[in-house]
């Protein structure tokens, strides 16, 4: 059979533009007339011209990406691996440091609340990894604001009332979850752990709360659903492609593999320039001053890499269509104000996750939890609050903030990083325990507010005055503008003594 | 005699889950059966079994806690400690640091005032008792807005008044103080001095101010009262069992025993997490990743471990009993908005305390005296102000915070924390001089701001706008949070010059 | 005549509490009747019994402090100092640092503004000295407050008016001076220069503004008044004594001696307790942990020493009696709030200052220019803003702060301790830049404010909306407070790889 | 021909205040005579007096400076430069540090934003000309507050709406710019890049945008006006002289070199005292503590130097005389009032530029774009906002900052000091990529606010009630008051071990 195989001095010979082919789990690819369709630019892709691009290609690309995407003539057949040769690492010091690390990692039960995993994972994780994950847009000025601002918001608990069985079960969307948050769509789960996104999946079995299937994960839709136990709810989060049969496709077999909500992202018309994961992939080339060109405008990071189909012309006139093609409630993910709120019940929905993406798309704006103070007096002064789910996601780290949105009047919260980092350092074992912490939180946070169940909790619970002042005086400092300002300073004392 | 002795030998055979022997103060004590009903888990008892548990035992437990909880055919009887073997210690360099700052401690006339009885504690204690005492709930934002929003609430002193008699002194519950404030509530006394809660009970005495007797304290109750001198007068702070004839036996003893105020615990139905509290028990067992079940649900720290007894399901409707049992004025402790204080008026309660239980039980719970310029305007509006009397407690550490109470419509305030780091710190002349320090700031600062005694003090005297703003851009920083981000950079210089 | 002298030898006989015996500037003083009367305490005293006292008697009392306060019989007569046995002093590596520092310091060039001075100061001056000028009450939040204030007064200026000449002079209780501040009275003026006040007396004079004498000066009245040059004017600053009679001297006196204006210190009924102050006099006894009673209670720092003839029943009632003893416009130093001024007006005051004695009184006080913003409205209201001249001291650093005080409505400002550093570091050179640079930095900001005179400043010109918010969220930091927190941690990784 | 020439000696005998000539590009001139009027002082000149001056002179002076303000018969004629003896530069270690920074400076390529420019050029500018580009009024607050302010407006950003095809071309002044910012005008090019401003001339003309020509350029006005490429268009910023005629000969002649718009600098009437820039220039001259009168009245810094000349008498009354001279729309630079606005309009101004200067007059003056929030609805009352065509400038950084002011209603903002650093660090390159990121970042912003065009950009999509709070808290500190303030210490443990 290892006949057939071709051998890795045959796939070296084709290392160029020209001709150009890697080798992906063992088998052979020209990707040489693909090169400029490549949504992540040909540049990364020629750094693997000839050899094997297993490695950088798992995290980016579900497995049925090359079968989807390239046509089966180029397909060239299996590799005899034993013949390709391998690369010698070169010595990363930051590599190695990272290694060393992890021999020294805390034990899981070290791990007391969700920050605890942020703080592990960021010494743990590869670097480029840690950047996609942990990186917001410009400033991470909104990212950090997410957190920031359910510290704005404090709590009037009621005493003597009967706490002794809490129920914090709630409905989202029609289904019953033991706890009212959701695992949101991320990009990109094995970049975190080689399983990707199917140890969420597990997790969310354990814990009986519903999973939002990404359009950009690593594994495929399928294998996602696939790793679906029992009655378990999962939902589809879509980035709409500028050719819309292949979103209908999408959203035909999401609902006939059993999805439950179809969840539009309608903040990320483009996908957002991250720094901090742009600077990750940068390596220094030295003298190249000049640098124009090419060079620069092709280290975008993942994030632009992998989004280029998204439609940035989807409007208002494509809500009618989607629900003409799918019976899943439909819910728009990423609206930022309450005008776009009552237009969405205007129009229909189902839903609306009040969400500026992570802190991902465009900096200063306002975090989901402020929005929903603006959004739900709205809704009741019309009656309206019945007609729509209004879900919020976005800097959920305790049960506190979670008890706060419900008060608010959020029918549950999405909480995504959180679990990323809980996966990426200790596997299921910590998205598990992070979801656990927050059930026993949640349980003693009820008692102590004086709410035995969710339906109890509401808005003479909490003091919501820290959010009138919009942003005076507590926007998250910008750390490179304050980097780059030179303090003034008082005399300098001379290095030597007067003569 | 030494002949009935049991030997140590023989106490060490029975170490195990199946026959699991302690000693306690020269006794030995069969807790086989026991264990699974330990509150505070029986991997803690294991650990001792068949060893001399006295030193763990001792500042958990109050002294009658094995001849109430155990029955007598249980307890076997003296052990000859010659023959029990002395356990070596192993070497702990944090613990060798701390006796070698103790060595080097400040002396006591060098503190000035309540902070810094803090600071040297937190040299100078054991971690674990340190923790204990210092831990909040969460991320302890709301530990530290107590003391904070104090300093929201700024002065008005009037001039030209003539002060230079000075009389602090007023009355609580009918009981003549020297100073308005009383020595709140604590448990586990016996972390910080050898001695514990009695103390406090002399401090107390000296300067002629009200205890409240915990509870969870380490020393019996009796031993608390027993300390007390002449007319001095004892309150008691009371968790409610779930058991209500244990609860009616204690409340019952205490009048008996003379104390003159029933404080009822409502803010918590459970005790609080504490991760500095939990975290500093902890030590990691290394490989132990997967870490799951019995090893990590147990580490919940002190709070947890001697609580179990209370009863979450307490409410409103068991007011009128309370009242039915006692002749003492009954006072909610932990009342955290208006409309509850208003419900305390119309159930006939004598007082409430306005108190987030030191930031110790819900996060982002807002300070007493936050709360009670939020009750008085509504006490007043009603003609109620004299119906009840309103206590406050939290974040106390200057004078300046005693008069901002006062001013604000307070009968007087609760001081607790900081009694108990003088105590640790330097035992009944660190209280004796922490409460000094309180009256000699009281003197002076009644002078500036223009009022001879404490019926003078009224609200024209204090700016308290600062409250109105809610919590906008003044929630202490969540230290975890910021802790875990990763900063922005600016472009990297290279290490070495290019070519 | 040596032979009159009295030895050394005989004078350390009378080195105890008994007979204590003291040389001062070459005279023995028997102060053995004295002891128990003197403020500051008999243990400073006895400290030099028997020994030349002159260093430490200087800068806390004027010359005339002898003649005044002891009867002639206890003055022994001149010493022949060169028996005097030299003490020699201990090595004292601080103070060896500070000379170190003092033979590197910066040019007085070097200095470009207020805080300047203030920066050399800290590491020039001894550290007693710093500590007695620098210090503050409780947590000196009022301290920093002072300057901070007038950072949330934001100007709006106006453009293209005529600026080319800046009349900056103005008109104080009826005295012309170029530049509206004046030189307010600070205790002590030796601690920071061997010549005390008269320093200020002559930069005053150079700069054409007015000196306020304080009645705390380490120069005799006297002495001050006679280095006044020209036609310089003086205002007298006064504690009042519980002895009228004294008041009555000391008032007719000034007069006398051609004092323009009377500043009673209203503020001060006792003088305050300044940590930083205490802390600074402390040298640690090593074991005494008990350290109670005498010890402890006399470390109070030099304001309280110098101050406890003042009169805490001082009064409203005793204006008339001021008024009826001199013919200077009488004023009251240190109102606090609108209600103070107002009934300043109604007793015929001539002028008031509104301060907070640099916040070295009562902590969390309002800065004068915050107590300004709610006075001048009232009096307008009442057309009475004619009626009485207000002045504000505190916090000013620039002259931006000079022009916003007046924009508000003050006829003046008082500037204390940039001056005392500037002397401390500098001598009258120094004192003299300060002034300088002040009037330099106040001719440029009046051109870009766009009013050419100090007639042309008016509230239009300033945004004092940052004022109204209370003190939400701008509160200085309290630094004991958070020096003692003990902030939470992330998990540790364990210092060792896991086998 | 070098008979003709002068040789280094004969020059170097003209080194004093008696006769004082310098060499400039290989030319000596007699500035005896000119030495009194110099607006920098005599004393910069005499350094060089008899040596060559051509470094220092420079970037200060435009190249036809010594033709227009000096005497042909002080033109001495050419130097033979190979007589004139090298001065060896004495070892600097700071200028060594920098130029150690310089061979590893970061490639282009890695910066990712315009703040990074700044950070790469603090490292690798000469220190003074850091300073003087870099430095603001009094403790710089104005100054950061210019960015910070940007952060107290957040977005509202809308979904759904076709963002396909952005268009963020506008139109100012009549003239069609690619985006809407212009260069300003920003002083002494040549001591960032030694070719001065035209290497912003040529990086506005890449981009389509227009570019403020400065009065205080390193070029002459012509050379930057040569530098212009096909029908891109400058704007002339105008320092008004006191002698008006040479101001109209500058209007006239700017005219009729094809500008586009005049701007009147209004709120400069005297160039500010920036302290970072006066130290920077500083060598301390050691013992010299007296140090009063000239060395110090003279080092204050470039700004000083170069700005003598300005009418601080310009007013209002001038405005009809400008609009008669030339037919360039007038527009104020530097307004900072609603009143003046109206005022300008009433006037017939075509244009107001909301601005402070970058923070370098008038410290505590508001922000343009809080000032812009303030004016923009008083036009809109009036029906004014066709009427004059408003710009702010200061502070902008990001895309966003742009949107912001064009959502309250700016036409355009001007950007300087960030084109200076990057220009510094990179070059004509790096403006180009300044430019283009703030495209990049442009297009992003403007599909993520759900804005096509210009057009769309409305006062509903940002949330603004940040700069309602004026000031509250929200100051940046004041490094320079923060630094001298010693903070409270807690007791201090002893360095040894108490006996």
């Amino acid at each position: 059979m290892s006949i057939d195989k071709l051998t890795g001095a045959k796939v070296a010979e084709h290392n160029s533009k020209d001709s150009c082919w890697v080798i992906v789990h063992g088998k052979a690819y020209d990707v040489t007339e693909f090169l400029p369709e490549h949504p992540g630019g040909q540049k990364i892709i020629l750094k693997y011209a000839g050899k094997d691009a297993t490695e950088e290609f798992d995290p980016i690309h579900p497995p049925d990406t090359l079968d989807k995407y390239l046509d089966k003539s180029k397909h060239l057949g299996e590799v005899d691996m034993a013949t390709v040769e391998q690369e010698e690492k070169a010595f990363d010091p930051e590599e190695n440091d990272r290694l060393e690390r992890i021999s020294r990692m805390p034990s899981l039960a070290a791990c007391y609340n969700l920050m605890d995993f942020e703080a592990v994972a960021r010494q743990v994780m590869k670097k480029t990894a840690w950047a996609y994950y942990s990186s917001g847009a410009d400033d991470e000025i909104t990212m950090r604001e997410n957190h920031a601002a359910f510290h704005k918001i404090w709590f009037r608990p009621r005493i003597l009332v009967d706490v002794e069985h809490i129920d914090m079960s709630t409905t989202m969307l029609g289904t019953k979850c033991s706890i009212p948050f959701y695992v949101t769509a991320t990009a990109l789960g094995k970049l975190g752990h080689p399983e990707g996104e199917v140890v969420l999946t597990k997790a969310a079995h354990q814990h009986n709360v519903v999973q939002m299937i990404p359009t950009l994960a690593s594994c495929s839709f399928d294998e996602i659903v696939d790793a679906k136990q029992g009655d378990q709810v999962q939902w589809l989060q879509l980035y709409v492609n500028k050719d819309r049969e292949i979103t209908r496709k999408i959203v035909e077999h999401a609902e006939k593999r059993g999805c439950k909500g179809l969840f539009i992202t309608v903040d990320a018309p483009q996908l957002g320039r991250r720094e901090k994961d742009m600077r990750s992939k940068f390596s220094d080339p030295g003298s190249n001053v000049q640098g124009t060109g090419d060079d620069i405008d092709r280290s975008q990071g993942a994030a632009r890499a992998i989004s280029s189909f998204i439609d940035p012309a989807l409007s208002w006139k494509d809500i009618p269509w989607f629900k003409s093609i799918t019976r899943m409630p439909v819910v728009l993910k990423g609206v930022q104000c309450v005008e776009d709120v009552l237009r969405a019940v205007e129009a229909g929905c189902d839903g609306v996750v009040l969400s500026n993406h992570g802190g991902r798309q465009l900096d200063t704006s306002r975090s989901g939890i402020e929005v929903l103070a603006e959004v739900m007096p709205a809704l009741r002064e019309r009656g309206w609050e019945k007609r729509i789910e209004v879900f919020v996601d976005g800097g959920v780290r305790r049960a506190t903030d979670i008890i706060k949105a419900l008060c608010l009047g959020a029918k549950g919260v999405g909480i995504g990083r959180p679990f990323l980092f809980a996966m990426s350092a200790y596997g299921l074992e910590g998205v598990d325990r992070a979801m656990q912490l927050l059930k026993d939180e949640m349980e003693m946070n009820m008692r102590l507010i004086g709410a035995a169940s969710v339906e109890e909790l509401n808005p003479s619970l909490v003091d919501t005055r820290g959010l009138m002042g919009g942003h005076s005086g507590n926007a998250p400092y910008d750390t490179l503008g304050l980097g780059a300002y030179d303090p003034l300073e008082a005399p300098r004392f001379n290095e030597k003594p007067k003569l």
